[in-house]
């Protein structure tokens, strides 16, 4: 059997070139990779990825918004060329780590769009960023309540179709790549996904690009829930001091399973934009049902029409 | 049954006046309050009190070092007139609010002393503050491993003495003096305390003025482990990026029940010392076994001494 290992230990198996040119800055526990592009006299953005992805998942969408603004995209602690902390991958920890990128490299108020539990994140610094940093957020179809363990509204992680493949990738790939198995995820992975999740693990010799650059220990902070601990989704929300935009993508129930799909359900969706507006903040909603998690990259031509309407209107 | 209610709600029954004016700071998710004295053309010093101290614990050492350093003391979220944060007292936290006090309010390289869980957020600081924002840090009597729920060296939580007097205030008292049984409290004690602990429970018909003060939320999160959640106290030392003193005050070990009585045991510090030269960094220990818990109000004169010392030594 042959083991797989990546991360900041095997440079030459992880890492590839990108349109951008990456920068990295020392924030005291973990040192942040980062691109930017556009200009200083544009409004600042602040884009940051879902779970295993890196920033250059965001590569088209910067192409089709550096005119307009003045771009940001962060490898969080755990990704791509960030630093690895094990023990230490709890939103707190990443909300905090985006704290400190603004005031020492974007220096000024900005917006922050993040999707998935990148949404998350802008939800947190909404919530919980020193005043005046942040502006306003964009949730692209972020993960609120389904990815906590034990939600205040519906159903969380273990009925959720992301934690079946977070268990898959903690088991055998292992905390930073321990593990390594790659193939036998794949073997293992018809018996550990229900019957309408097998599509979803990746084909191929090696891993995507992508998941290289993953610290498979988020998958066991996800699926054990230490990511979200002292951090409810409810305080959040109720704690919001900016405006939000959510952006809702395809979603559903498995009747058969009760195993919530996408990212999040229209009720509990609801319930968030409750206290959101309750917490005196404005909530926008965009139903895109026929779209896939991660809008940027499946429509990237959408994702930049909705940021920029979002960014002007904003502004 | 005569319930008593105390906290930011209830300021009348709470709070009362003290040597130095007080002001306040909006760090975005807490208000934090502090008392600043001393010269800014001194060395800053930043001092943390422990678990149910308020910064006014420290005013007679503030007395007698405020002509060489210039000393800011404040209460940590959940204590004094710092706000409440129901769910979100974990030592992240509490850490990332004094990232936030020294750079919006010190705005200058700052040595750090903390009292017990004060300083747990001294050597977090060293750890994981951004580079540049500490000088040193002084841990008086800080209570290393054992106030984790599962250390990695030694015992915990159940077996630390502090343990027994957090699970009957958050049983009595209750979140944010939910329950407010005082009277409670002190008669169903001897029931939950080790003989040798009797002496420990607060008498008087209502608290002293540091627990009035107090979110006895803080106990549960303690007793619970939430408090140290995401945070090993190994993980932490290993990251020491600043020198360390630590004094050790009087503790020892109960042979018939097996509960660590002080702050740590001698093999604890011993192993913390070990983790943080590994890393690079200066560890100093002083200990003092005649001594109590807290040394800045039993021996406001030596703790002074020694204070003086390490600041000019440091500097």
């Amino acid at each position: 059997m042959s083991r797989r290992y990546y991360g900041p230990d095997f440079p030459k198996e992880t890492y590839i070139a990108h349109a951008y040119p990456e920068s990295t800055v020392d924030l005291g526990e973990v040192v942040l990779n980062y691109a930017v592009t556009g200009s200083e006299s544009s409004p600042a953005l602040l884009l940051v990825p879902g779970l295993a992805e890196s920033w250059w998942g965001y590569e088209a969408a910067m192409k089709l918004l550096e005119a307009d603004l003045q771009i940001y995209a962060v490898d969080v602690r755990g990704q791509g060329r960030s630093s690895r902390t094990p023990g230490r991958y709890t939103l707190d920890n990443w909300g905090n780590d985006l704290v400190r990128f603004i005031e020492r490299v974007i220096k000024r108020p900005t917006l922050v769009a993040g999707q998935s539990l990148g949404g998350l994140m802008a939800a947190w610094l909404s919530a919980y960023a020193p005043p005046g940093l942040v502006r306003a957020v964009y949730l692209e179809d972020a993960t609120l309540f389904t990815s906590e363990l034990v939600p205040a509204y519906g159903t969380g992680m273990r009925q959720f179709a992301p934690g079946y493949l977070f268990n898959l990738f903690m088991t055998y790939l292992g905390d930073q790549w321990r593990v390594g198995d790659w193939k036998g995820m794949q073997s293992n992975a018809p018996s550990m996904l229900p019957a309408w999740m097998q599509g979803r693990i990746p084909a191929g010799d090696e891993p995507p690009q992508s998941l290289k650059e993953f610290d498979p220990e988020h998958a066991r902070a996800m699926f054990t829930g230490t990511a979200m601990a002292g951090c409810s989704h409810k305080l959040m929300l109720q704690s919001a001091k900016t405006s939000m935009l959510f952006t809702h993508h395809a979603r559903g129930i498995d009747p058969e399973t009760g195993i919530v799909r996408g990212a999040t359900t229209d009720s509990q969706v609801s319930y968030a934009r409750q206290l959101v507006e309750k917490a005196g903040q404005r909530f926008d909603y965009l139903s895109l049902p026929e779209k896939g998690h991660i809008l940027h990259q499946e429509d990237t031509p959408l994702y930049a029409s909705i940021l920029k309407d979002w960014a002007l209107h904003v502004a």
